[in-house]
């Protein structure tokens, strides 16, 4: 192997572009002065645009899938593929790394694979919606491919009122094909994500790279808690049935809650009152609930403590309460084959007597929804003071090169192994 | 007095034009289903000819004035006038008598004393903005009248990002000529306004009509927390700077401070998360604060601390947090002189050996202002169960007749005592 330590040059140019793309990617955006690119969007297609151009450089044949999703393809037509990529969408407020990076570093292994004799094809993939920032749904590009999209996220809507199914036309898709976007397992020989860690742990270890164990499970609520919305002066407290006053002790009980449990981390993301006026006691109040565990029966003990101090919140306050699951993942974990693989490709690159990292995701990733129709493995990247979904989150050029580097080695170890 | 006895008929007519009126104008309105009517909005313009046609029906000269306000006068040219009337703007999915039974009282008392020979001026007065449910400062159309219009509000801002000034010139307004507005001592002999309770006072009571005493303190807030917006799954709790987390306690601390002292009352009725993704810690959370008191001092010994206990919840989160202060009105006193004649014109109306309620208003009213330009008095209207600011609010027609007469012979009152 180490095929690639003559190319040192190469490589550092490639990281090179990297960051200049993540640059320029982050200039598609809906906000003035900040990144937001949600799903089925004007800035969703300008970046496919972009992605398919970048795509046909390095002599891939491209197209955009039934779900939006940009694919790019080399090799054999007739090969099942090992799939690289991550997603082109984010959060609102965004940071320019998270699953932008992924997108690109694939590009890069292929650039630098391209006159390897490799025995199976190289897709790349940029998902269209990870984050589902838009309709609260996230994976929603994966699953497609995954052959896992469910008909009732058709009437799912954004703040707008917009209906999936209705974004999706007016996208210029068509809802009736959603199936044509779904592979086979027998396509596939595996996927492979690079992505930055959005936590502190590589940082705080002193190292660049790790391979992923697996991946958190993951359940998201919508809240809805109602009182009674009445004058903000003339109502004494007895009276009062405050929506808003429910809701944050509700959301003081998730952090309580989930910070006595190792294991799980939850979320109030979201929260407003209704009908929000400075001098009326809110009557209602909605909220987001994000609840990460990394194993499924935790997670959901977790979420029975939490049902039950919310009932007893409520029921103190006179308040009614629900709760809609709007997306629910178990825990993905990675393949052991291309754990291994991940291994030798950093070894092979950051010299070291020890083993690199092995790192379990609390965040979720594409892999988790791809994880239902082939293996997947993950490389994370350092990302300094842990810091994503935010404008300042960050990743070293030279980290970007060394997992360019791992990801190219382990593409070989996988080819050899085959 | 009670020169009305004979008029039974005709007061039942009054307060049952009032009712279908007050149906009428809830059909005015920006949201479907809802009623809302905010200030400088089409809305608005359309109120304001509505009453300014009802004002002519009973032979009013009618104008706009320089602030948007709706005003009608019957009465020699050069006499002072007594004021009536109360508001027709509203909060978001709000009743329909706040403010606007006030407004529709007066002009059937204009028309009940048509013949009626007297020492002054009837005025009846629609004001243009009570609630401040646009730019968040309240008492707009008011203080204009009593002109304590402040140069520092025209950049107040909507939730759209149109100045005051911008929407001044929209609505056909000349921001230029707003002291135009403002009325001389001299031209007035006192305000007279008929509002709903907004609490439960009178109906706990059994009694439909009460005198005013005073109109509570009120001072606003907008608080900005500000954390960190960071990955939700990667990023642990002792990560975390989560500023809606900070704003949840803080709107707990509020409710806990004020219940612990009986003459004031806070309440937050907007909380607002940012970004406002699912799976993002909260970086910045808006809310407002509305603190009402009795006395001024005891409002505003109740900020300090809760000023104190804000420092400390952000200081142990490591949070940031500033307030602005949008409003601020020391309690207003109601003149003597009118509380002694609404107490007889209550006292002809309702058979009671007793004496009529007094009431304190913990609600904040147009009388506020207008007391900084002439003597207010008060009338509130039993207010079934106390709901305001809601759908539900109420007012029964036999009150409205009761109060329409009780403010009839106060007007008869004055004359008499002048």
């Amino acid at each position: 192997m180490a095929l690639l330590l003559a190319e040192r040059d190469r490589i550092a140019a490639a990281a090179r572009r990297v960051m200049v793309r993540c640059d320029e990617l982050a200039r598609v955006t809906s906000a003035q002065g900040s990144i937001e690119r949600v799903y089925l969007s004007p800035e969703h297609a300008r970046v496919n645009r972009l992605a398919a151009e970048w795509m046909r450089e390095i002599g891939m044949t491209t197209r955009q899938d039934a779900a939006g999703n940009q694919l790019g393809r080399a090799g054999d037509a007739a090969s099942p593929a090992l799939m690289l990529g991550s997603h082109l969408d984010t959060v609102p407020d965004a940071g320019r790394f998270d699953g932008i990076v992924g997108v690109l570093m694939a590009l890069e292994v292929v650039r630098l694979l391209r006159d390897a004799r490799l025995p199976f094809a190289l897709e790349v993939v940029a998902f269209s919606d990870e984050e589902g920032t838009r309709f609260g749904k996230a994976l929603l590009g994966s699953s497609a491919v995954a052959g896992t999209w469910e008909p009732q996220w058709w009437t799912l809507t954004d703040a707008d009122g917009t209906s999936l199914r209705e974004a999706f036309l007016e996208f210029g898709l068509d809802p009736g094909r959603i199936a044509e976007a779904a592979r086979r397992p027998d396509e596939l020989v595996g996927y492979l994500e690079a992505h930055i860690e959005q936590g502190p742990e590589l940082d705080e270890r002193g190292e660049a790279l790790a391979v992923v164990s697996s991946i958190a499970s993951a359940r998201r609520f919508q809240l809805v808690v109602e009182g009674e919305a009445r004058h903000a002066g003339g109502t004494p407290y007895d009276r009062r049935h405050d929506a808003l006053l429910g809701a944050s002790e509700a959301a003081l009980a998730v952090e309580r809650i989930c910070r006595a449990e190792h294991h799980v981390i939850g979320t109030v993301g979201q929260l407003e009152a209704y009908p929000g006026a400075v001098n009326v006691v809110p009557g209602e109040a909605h909220l987001s609930l994000d609840l990460r565990g990394e194993f499924d029966e935790t997670r959901d003990g977790v979420w029975r403590s939490i049902e039950r101090e919310i009932d007893a919140i409520m029921g103190r306050r006179g308040l009614r309460w629900t709760a809609r699951e709007v997306h629910s993942a178990p825990a993905v974990f990675c393949a052991p084959l291309l754990q291994d693989a991940l291994r030798e490709g950093i070894r092979s690159t950051v010299d070291t007597a020890e083993d690199p990292a092995v790192i379990f995701s609390r965040a979720g990733h594409d892999a988790m929804a791809i994880g239902a129709v082939t293996g997947v493995g993950m490389l994370f990247l350092r990302n300094p003071d842990g810091i994503s979904h935010h404008p300042d989150e960050a990743v070293s050029e030279q980290d970007v090169a060394r997992g360019i580097r791992s990801l190219a080695e382990t593409v070989l170890q996988l080819a050899a192994d085959r």
